[in-house]
């Protein structure tokens, strides 16, 4: 390859999106991970922590502190909220910075405070970085410094409901999202409630009327219409996979609009699928693996209503493929570079 | 055992409703299981069929037509829609039955043709049968000799709305109904979508705005409510598991209402539990393999809006166990007989 | 009930073993869990941390400290090993102890501090203890005031293997025993190991040629066959699923020897049943849920080889059923008392 | 790219592995899937049937009489035994075949009716094609016309075992293999068995002691070791996962030995690890989605047993992967081509 690589450190390598990231720079042309941090294992291989990843090309886990900061051009940050910033901030200017926690999601600080408990460190970078729905922020990436990729419920939600956002083509007192995840998106946490037994064979709602992915669903809505006001049901629920994300949005509006609008904003996006009216719904296992989102369109027996359904992988488009997506978009680079060689692993 | 043993025959014996029938069957003090129909598979061992029913108390499959309809005293019904009023229109009048396909559970006779394609042969008789849902059919199901039993999804779903429908507390031009299903609730079948690799591993929605379950969930509101223009979105998923069916019910109304309504109407109902406020939310695993309903209600952070999440076993409480809860009450019985042994099976 | 209730203390609540012996008193005609111990978790109700055993019959858990033992007819041990033993030798004697840890399995404590890496606090007693496969102690199980319950695995391997022992009708320098358990068999610790996106779609082999459930299995069967001198291959294997244990045991000996010797063994067992000759192999399915173990015989293509296969509930039959079923035999009861309303639950 | 695009044709493409195939070539540089063949489906979409492989170049599934078999360099087949045959040998001769069928896996026609219940319709073929376990046929594949591909518990077990045979280090009157395998090795025929209610939370064995792979594997050792009296013991089982393949083989020989002639025979192979000894056993999940193969050798605690475990993606190496390997070995290409971007898909 004549183009000068990248070399990147991952951040967190011990979780799942730090795996998938070096998963999927695996196949980068232009982009090499060289380090990968994380400081309770600091010293292991990683792939003695995921074997997966063992055979071509292993890599140390150092603590982030022993990272060679001068000759590293970018940092994918796989820590999570709150820790991310701390150590973020601490990184030299010359790190391009693409960031896969909550900590810079938010453009007000305050509400960030709000629904994640704690000061921001640096409120005036989480206020100027970039909301990295790589789709609809392709032109702001060019030459960003600092990305925050969205988390993987908004990504889902945000990819359905921004294109009917302007102009507004769907009444706002009425969006009803109801959320579905496979357990890899509540990350390696040792609790119970991640373990194996409580998970299979079974499905349960949480954070009802409460999760956190709202407030930030809720910013790029009303930012993207212009408003204010708009306020959302969130209601997201783990099933028993460990891979997918299935979001179905409830809406009021007209069946032949809302499909109009997602076809036409994602006319030439390679990831993107608009279903044509009348599809069988799309499956999560027609994106797994992949970075991929399908998108379908719905009318509902109830006159005016309207149904979408969208899915992603949320460990790729939800967290990992997207943040070198953004790369990709920040490098001035084509989006797919590294990304295309995915095709869906099924079954 | 003094009390004289009702000899029961379960019709359409090697699909899943009728196992569950014949294993719940097992703990009866006052119904045994006599007969096993099967046409297909007629001939062989209910065990070599389904070898976990085997050791105590094996039944041979015969065909209906065999059956010696002057010795059985109930019939349960497990049968095909359409295949099921065929079968049952032939049976001598001595004979109670309590069915659990979808064929007598429609008032309206052309309800029925228009949901299910074809004349029912007996539209006398879908009118004046009673709909099972036990713990809202308790004085009308007494003497009862004709009893439909509700879907699965009806199930579920109505045992969270209708509480709310007199007085009517909730706005009626807002319910979204979104519902999850183990792969049972597709019954037995053998086509593609119900293969094990098919299932795993993801998840999707099916039927969206047509599903049939809709106009019977319409037809119990309204006859509730007093009204006939209630109409609901109900959009049913399939999830990666065997048994379960979750229900999340986003509503209009008054979250205090709501559960005051809901705590009133189950108050002394061994099977159904309304959880406190502020509980976790219920997982369809806490009444796996069991009769038991349990009901939560949120709040959500959009003022005036309400989540109420349902969770029974699709193949109990929604169907094979409620069949006998209905049998209980014709009989004049205590509701909970033959049920009250099962503790839910975690993990 | 006439006959007079005993009062039951479960150690360990909070892990999965306590858990079920909790459920599965629940339909114990004599006996009634009255206490639930666990310290981490002192002050919550047991349904806190279980909410599938909610509703009926709720427990507060305790300190073990805090128990009132002079009301306490018998403990259930569901503690780990070593734990067990520095709580159980604390207790009044007037407690009957049926512990489910491996501590008080070793006959020799020798064999206990070389397969576990401590010494035993209480040597003469676990020489002592009866070693609780039940359908082989029953005699020695009448009046005894300390069992200790077999692992899981080999529970499994002996109800297999133990009736060709004496007379010895298989070849002991070629016993290969593959095993395959549920994630239930590991318990509740929270390790990456556990995890649902570490157990669902794959499999692996454990603990080869080194798990310490061989010692166990290896005592026994020379203590059966008179001998001292045999050894087995044992490999277990983690299986994507919760429950369930299925062991392979490939053997040289005569096919119809072995039919001919399990048959005679468990004629008149409740809970066990020997496939005839020809049978289609038994699936941990059919026996989920309940004490029951299946076992069936086959010919090999090789000659002189035989191949015996066994399923249980590694969580019933394999710890909490087979604790109740060692306490109905101590108390001089029928066997199956409170196991045997218990029905697999397929699918 | 400048070199000449092979085009191939998928037989029977409606099945796992004709779609796996089809997702593989996706990122074959030098070879394009231009037909896919179905004949009861003819007239869909490729996409139709697999939804995960619309998008990026979908195909038109046609009869296999209406493909253009002189633009056909190459034809997969993916049909089942016995049909495979029926196809392939109406095919021009210039069209090379890579077949994943047993039917030319016998290098005598007659063990092959004997195992497949039929006669060979070309028996000088099956007698004269190559069977195709790539690590070990690479000179043979080479100019080849017709390749057979290994079964994929064949491939597995013969992975670990081959390099065992010349020199002969094992006994070969005590190989014992205990196979394991992700339901998508049962193909996507419409049986129970293969239902997802049929293969969720449970576990059996099949063709206990009668598994057609048998004589299959005993050829391939047989061969290898210039013997003829060679048997095995194989014991495969159904997981409750879609992908994966494990084998546990319990020998006779020198853990030192094993591991050595294991680590000489792969040790420039890009596809194959021999694990260090000592290592963590290998996971079906650390091959997920790739060609690869880990094998790892254990000492087992009876002196003189060795325990070697392989694992493979039964889709992969086990068929689709493998027989894109002999196609570029066929041609003289490297054998990576195409198949070494896959990483594991991991969790």
């Amino acid at each position: 390859m004549t183009q000068k690589t990248l070399k990147a450190a991952v951040l967190g390598a011990s979780g799942y999106t730090g795996a998938e990231t070096v998963r999927l720079l695996r196949n980068h042309p232009h982009v090499e991970a060289v380090a990968a941090t994380g400081n309770a294992l600091a010293g292991q291989k990683l792939s003695s922590i995921f074997p997966h990843l063992g055979g071509r090309g292993d890599l140390d886990v150092i603590k982030a502190e022993d990272v060679r900061w001068d000759e590293i051009d970018v940092a994918f940050g796989c820590l999570p909220h709150g820790t991310s910033q701390d150590l973020i901030e601490t990184l030299p200017s010359n790190v391009k910075i693409v960031d896969l926690s909550s900590d810079y999601r938010f453009r007000d600080p305050v509400a960030y405070s709000k629904a994640y408990g704690r000061e921001h460190i640096a409120p005036e970078r989480t206020a100027s970085a970039i909301y990295g729905l790589s789709e609809h922020a392709a032109e702001s990436l060019k030459g960003a410094d600092l990305v925050a990729c969205p988390g993987c419920y908004p990504t889902a939600i945000l990819m359905v409901l921004l294109p009917l956002m302007s102009p507004l083509i769907i009444d706002t007192d009425s969006i009803i999202i109801d959320a579905k995840s496979g357990a890899s998106g509540a990350g390696r946490g040792l609790k119970e409630g991640n373990l194996f037994c409580e998970v299979t064979e079974g499905t349960h709602a949480y954070g009802v009327g409460t999760h956190r992915h709202t407030p930030e669903i809720e910013q790029e809505l009303n930012l993207r219409a212009g408003k204010s006001d708009i306020e959302v049901t969130f209601t997201p629920h783990l099933l028993p996979m460990a891979r997918g994300e299935h979001v179905t949005c409830h809406l009021r509006g007209d069946v032949h609009d809302v499909q109009a609008a997602l076809e036409a904003a994602y006319a030439n996006q390679p990831f993107v699928t608009v279903l044509p009216l009348g599809s069988p719904p799309p499956d999560t296992r027609h994106v797994r693996g992949t970075n991929d989102c399908r998108i379908a369109v719905y009318p509902d027996r109830v006159k005016g209503r309207v149904i979408v359904i969208g899915v992603i992988d949320n460990l790729v488009k939800g967290s990992s493929g997207q943040a070198i997506q953004n790369l990709n978009l920040m490098m001035g680079w084509d989006q797919a570079l590294g990304l295309d060689v995915l095709v869906p692993l099924f079954p």
